[in-house]
């Protein structure tokens, strides 16, 4: 299926959200990922957000498309996913 | 067609990037946005943001889709969109 998520977390824990994010979707921009994944991995990405997370503080939203991706996607502005922070 | 909306801005233009996307979508949480819209609408809004936005800061990203709003939407951690900040 096809997933857009998008988190809100403190500072001290946005290196580590933004790590495992990516371990399963593509980053977009700031705090926007996107991509194919599978119930399975969907799974996993969510127990190990919760790990990452402070659930009373932070929040994450997860999307999920099963028929098709989207029909446009527009960025207005930077686009600030393209930017590697580890590079 | 239904669109999800993030958007990232510099604090000074929050307040007013917040009652743009308020007047077309639903705020779902911090700077997500969702709902039915029509061209039109979306066309208007475009706009009204990027009157709003430092387009050499500022980032805003919109998905659409014409099929279907989505097959599921899951919240972890805080719910942040049902507090409304000009209460």
């Amino acid at each position: 299926m096809f997933a857009v998520l998008v988190y809100d977390v403190g500072e001290k824990r946005v290196a580590r959200a933004l790590k495992t994010c990516r371990k399963y979707l593509t980053w977009v921009q700031n705090s926007v990922f996107e991509g194919e994944i599978s119930e399975v991995n969907l799974k996993k990405l969510k127990a190990e957000l919760k790990r990452v997370m402070d659930e009373d503080e932070d929040s994450v939203i997860i999307y999920t498309w099963r028929v098709q991706r989207y029909s446009s996607r527009d960025i207005l502005g930077v686009e600030k996913g393209n930017i590697d922070l580890f590079i």
